[in-house]
This record gives C-alpha cells, sequence and structure tokens, in this order.
C-alpha cells in the first residue's frame, strides 16, 4: 500500500472494500424507483441487522453521524422532557451540548474516561430525579474505546418506564444488539463505520409507535425523523436530495457484510485485529490505556511515551509515509494517541502496521516506550 | 448509453462526469492533512467562482442543499429578525417551513409559479412592513425553472439595508453571480448541482463580519454555520465527520470546471443544451409552461399533453427504457413534466434525448401534443 492510498487506522472515515468504492461509479436518480428500492433495502437490511422487523423502523438521514443523533434527540425528546447521559467521553459529551442548544433540560452523570456506565448507577440517578423521562447512551464511546454495559442499561431502563436513545455510531453491526428483549427506543448509527461504508448518511432504528408520536415535535425541518419517516412511507422517497453515491456504496457493504457472516463474523475479524494490534503494541513497549475489562475490539487508547523525542505530528507524519493512517488521543488528562481495528482489514494488514510503528519509533529514537 | 445506466435529466443528482466518479475510488482520513487542503482548496474554489475572495467565507456543510439552507437561517438571523421571503415556488415554500420551525417570523410576498419576483414588490414590502430585516430569495426556483432578477433584488435590500440570504443552489457556477458588486450576505448552493460533484455537501458562502457576530445563535448544533466555521478556521478540519469520497469528488469536478472555463463556460453549454430541448420538443408538439423571458437554461417544465393516453409514469418508464431519467412536475395548480439541461451532457445527449421522448409518445399513442 503506497503512501498515496495509505490504510485508515481510523474510527470512520475507514478504509472500505473496493467493491464498495466501485459501487460509487454510477449516478442515481432520486426519483427512480430502482434507487429508491435500494434505499428501501438497505432500511431492511440495518433493521435485519438488530433484529428490529416488525416494531422498529429505520429512517436514513443525510448527513454525518451527529446529524442523526441530533435527529433522534430533537424528535423523540418532548421539550417537558429531562434527558440522563451517562457521560465518560466527547460523544458524551456532545449530546450533553446538543441537549442545551435544542432546549431539552437534561441531567449528566459524570463518570472518568475509562470508568463505564453502571445500571446501578442509572437507577440510583432515576430515584434521585425523578424528572428523567429518557436516556441517552452513547454504548462505545469511541475517545477511549470503552464499552459500556448496554443490555444492563436497558433493562433497568425498562423496569422504570424510560424510554432509552442509545448511540451505537461506532458499534452497530460489531457489537451484538438485540432489540427483541431490550428496553431499547432507538439505535443511531451511520454508513461509514462498522458497516464499512462511505461516510455521508446516518440512520435512526425506532420504535414504530413512538415514532408516530413525534409529529411536528422537531425544532428543525431538515433534522426532523418523524417527517423523515412519513414522507418515506407514503412516496418511497428521500424527503430531500439524498447521497446517491454514498446510499449505493452501503448498498454494496452490506452484501458484504451479510456474505461473510454478518455481525458474528464482522465481530470475530475486528476482535482478531484488536489482538494483534495489542499483543503487537505490548511487545514494541506500549501500554494500552483502557483496563481489558472494558476495551473494545473497535478502537485502542495507547498512552504516548514519556520520552520528549514521541511527537505525535512526526510520528503521524512517518507512520502514514509507510502507508497507515494513525489517530489521536481524544482525552483531555493524559497524552495518548488511538489506533482503529475496524474498516476493510485483517490482522495481517494489523501487524504490518505495527511493524511500522515500531521502525518509525526505531528511526525517530524514541526512548521509554 | 444503456437503460442500466441512464442519463439523468434531473435537476440534480444528475449525470457526473467518469472522472467525477472516480475521484470516489479512494479513501481519505478526515484527520489527515491532505484531505484538509482538499477542502480548503474546493472552499477557495467556491468562493472564486462568485468573486468572494476576501469579503466572504465559505462554510461547507453536511447533508443535502435544505441542510445549508437551514444552516444560513438558524445562524444567521437573529429570533427577533423577520425574513421577506418572495414566494413563487416549492423551494421558496420550504424556506417558509424552516423559518416557522425554527421559530424566526416572516412575512411572505406571494408570487404566481410563472411570476418572477420583482425589485419593486420588495421594496413595497419594505415600506409595509418596517419589521422586516432579512429577504430571503431563491435566485432560480427549480419547481418550474423560473429565474429571479437577483442582482435588482440585491440592490434594493443594499439600499434599504436589510440582509439578503440567496438560495443559489441549482444556479450556483451556471448562471453569473458576482458579489463584489452586490447587496448579498449569504448565498447558499450544494456539491451536487451545476457543479457536477455527487450529492451530500452543502456551502454557504457568507460574509466574514456578519458569521462573526453569530456564535452560539444557532438553534442546532449539526447546523451550527458559525461552530463549523470558527472550528475549522482553527482546526482545518470538519467538525464531525466529512463526506470524504463527495468532497474528492467535488475537488474532481471544481477541476473540470475551470480547466472547461469556469461559470461562462457552463452556462453555455446549459444554454446550448435548453436550446436543443426547446426546439426540439416544440418540434414534437410540447409547449413550455413559462414565458421566455424568465425562463432559466437549467430545466423546463412542459404542460402534459390533454390526451388521457398521457400518464407520466407510463412514459418516464418508456423513456427511462431508452436511456433517460425525465423529472416530474411541482407546480400544483397545472399537470406538467420537467426535464433539466444541467450535468455532464451536451446538446448531443439532448438531441438524442428528445428523440426518444418522440418514440414514446408515437409508441404510446398519446395524440394533442
Ligand atoms: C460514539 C460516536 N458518536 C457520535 C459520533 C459522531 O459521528 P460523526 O462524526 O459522523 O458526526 C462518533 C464518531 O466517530 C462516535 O464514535
Ligand atoms: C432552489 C433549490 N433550493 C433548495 C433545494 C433543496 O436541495 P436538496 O434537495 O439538496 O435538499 C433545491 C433542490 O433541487 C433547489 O433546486
Amino acid at each position: 500500500m503506497s503512501a498515496a492510498s495509505p490504510i485508515l487506522l481510523t474510527p470512520g472515515p475507514l478504509t472500505t472494500a473496493a467493491a464498495t468504492r466501485e459501487a460509487m461509479l454510477r449516478d442515481w436518480g432520486s426519483w427512480d424507483g430502482e434507487f429508491n428500492r435500494m434505499t428501501s433495502a438497505v432500511c431492511a437490511d440495518l433493521l435485519g441487522i438488530v433484529h428490529g422487523e416488525g416494531e422498529y423502523v429505520c429512517v436514513p438521514m443525510q448527513g454525518s453521524g451527529t446529524f442523526a443523533v441530533e435527529a433522534a434527540l430533537g424528535t423523540l425528546v418532548p421539550r417537558d422532557g429531562c434527558v440522563l447521559v451517562p457521560d465518560n467521553g466527547a460523544y458524551c459529551a456532545r449530546i450533553i451540548r446538543i441537549l442545551e442548544r435544542v432546549g431539552i433540560p437534561c441531567v449528566t452523570l459524570p463518570l472518568a474516561d475509562d470508568e463505564p456506565a453502571s445500571a446501578a448507577a442509572v437507577e440510583a440517578a432515576f430515584v434521585d430525579e425523578p424528572r428523567i423521562t429518557h436516556v441517552a447512551q452513547v454504548h462505545l464511546e469511541t475517545s477511549a474505546g470503552l464499552l459500556n454495559p448496554l443490555d444492563e442499561i436497558a433493562a433497568v431502563c425498562a423496569r422504570h418506564d424510560k424510554r432509552l436513545i442509545v448511540d451505537a455510531m461506532s458499534s452497530f453491526g460489531a457489537v451484538p444488539i438485540d432489540l427483541r428483549r431490550s428496553g431499547i427506543d432507538a439505535l443511531v448509527s451511520a454508513s461509514g463505520k462498522c458497516l464499512e461504508g462511505a461516510p455521508g448518511m446516518g440512520f435512526v432504528i425506532v420504535r414504530r409507535t413512538l415514532l408516530a408520536q413525534c409529529a411536528g415535535r422537531s425544532p428543525s425541518l431538515a433534522l426532523d425523523l418523524h417527517d423523515q419517516w412519513t414522507y418515506m412511507e407514503k412516496t418511497t422517497q428521500w424527503r430531500f436530495t439524498p447521497p446517491t453515491h454514498v446510499v449505493a456504496a452501503l448498498r454494496c457493504a452490506l452484501d458484504q457484510f451479510i456474505a461473510q457472516g454478518g455481525q458474528p463474523a464482522r465481530a470475530l475479524r475486528y476482535a482478531r485485529n484488536c489482538t494483534a494490534l495489542l499483543d503487537g503494541m505490548k511487545a514494541l513497549g506500549f501500554t494500552s490505556f483502557l483496563p481489558p475489562a472494558v476495551q473494545s475490539h473497535i478502537i485502542v487508547t495507547f498512552h504516548a511515551p514519556r520520552d520528549p523525542a514521541w511527537r505525535f505530528a512526526d510520528v503521524y507524519a512517518a507512520v502514514r509515509e509507510a502507508g497507515y493512517i494513525l489517530y489521536p488521543g481524544k482525552l483531555t488528562r493524559v497524552e495518548t494517541f488511538r489506533v482503529g481495528c475496524i474498516g476493510a482489514i485483517d490482522e495481517e494488514d494489523m501487524r504490518r502496521a505495527v511493524a511500522a510503528i515500531g521502525d518509525v519509533v526505531e528511526q525517530l529514537g524514541i526512548r521509554g516506550v
């Protein structure tokens, strides 16, 4: 792999398969039946991945994943609701910023960057603050790579009759989620994460009876999930111009996802990538930030070496030269960097990436790794 | 051209050049300098097309064109402002819906579908309603294909010190717009229209001093144009995951736009397409909806023949079979259909498309055309 077209070890955009990119070589009319059947097949497959057929609907949304998160919050939570946000990273913090902007009251449950949310803490918050009507839970906090215990939190929400909105941006398709036995009301993700499509489209999988109650509630027209849904139900078309090439790429990526064995197979490949990464980096002397119990197989945060010869920008440039794109850290208190395990890559790619990092550490004379 | 990959005679998504689609065959990291230099070159070229260098900035926005329109309105108009909307079609009506949702007072100037806005009517509205602070003007009302007199309206806004926000979705790049001698404060368009990129990204070109006053005003985080701008200025990066492949396609489409001679050359090609269309359809007996004085060279609305044998769905399917995608009408009072003149097509394509329509009319035995 040449430096001109490096492998992305980043959690979206990520490296896509050649077939997925080639699916963008054709133009599609947005009014055309063939395109609209493609959209509807994409939505059906997305529902299938989390066993949401029947009770749930899948509503696609133009834009990045954050657009779909805001669409879900702004459409599904009434203005007199109150949202509990367990906060262990930057994407939780983004949900809080969205709620503030949209004008929805929220209560945060502050946690450390390496501390998962817990059902007990969520339950205690329900008791402390009876105004809480909804929980907005980030499934996999990509800032550190931390996996929150979704099933337990969903169960406590169901028991207390609270609506649960899940940001599953970087877990959907790679971590098991089963809507049949869950207290999940809405699930948000996007085209360019573990489904390995091109970025440009998000989606919300939401309980049909809940969405049906939300007409006219969104403070935004573009991000009105109810309007997007009812228009599509009525016409089969997207309300506003769809990112046609991105939809076609996602269709192709989903075909591969299914052919490769679906979510279990995707999880297995990423787990192998992650093991190859963790083992290889450990052999080089790097230490990962999270304790193994909460480390996901999606992205790993490593401590930056203490040696002042370590400058992330230099390491990044040298590793890029070797054909791999690293990711900066997103933690505020400790200096870290991240390596993603997702995308159309396998453990061989990961071993070569680790070898490239090892070469760069040596070249730059970085000690104390 | 086979029916499997028809030519799109639709006003976006449209037919793109092969080179533009091939630019999507590569993955890009969103944190990577090479990608961010590409974004910044795209923005610089977009500014150049309308001579906005210096006083204006170009802020890209994920999503379809409507997302950028809503971002501009929600960020630039204070909640105690009042927006005048001259209304001669569906995209004007959409602006009114956005303003209602966002909670910004507005005054509409109702016009017929074939009646252009006028500086005199806008000026009269200023006198009638002194609360008006802004005008939201659709430059080219794509519903019928009608061109509004932007320069005159901009002059009257400047004279009365009203801020002018222009939806130039389907005119940008193909109709001359010069920010140097205008009263335009903001101009909105998107990747997949006359620039002939793939759909998935909008942009707002806005007076720097105006945008600088709008911190924290947007009622949406995702659609906050000020936040998008300041983050990009500070980091060179997009705030949230960019549609990387769409940005790369737009970069390539802009290279072709410039190499082909820029806006004047694009206007000339589209005008030739439009003349070939109008002449050919007239020869077949079709009549166009708009008077020539206000007919743009972007899209033409034709009256549907009165013969009950004309069913648009059947005509659409048969013309599609021949390799061309038509567009339905968007007028409420008369039955019409539309043919777009934009995209990577020339007058030869247009003549073949008209011939295909003629064949279908004959096949289906439609009379009274
Ligand atoms: C957990 C999580 N939520 C939200 C987002 C935001 O998505 P986007 O950058 O596509 O807006 C991300 C992006 O990586 C994420 O990992
Ligand atoms: C004048 C005008 N405004 C707004 C839009 C909306 O753009 P989009 O469909 O990309 O949201 C269009 C789309 O064709 C348009 O022609």
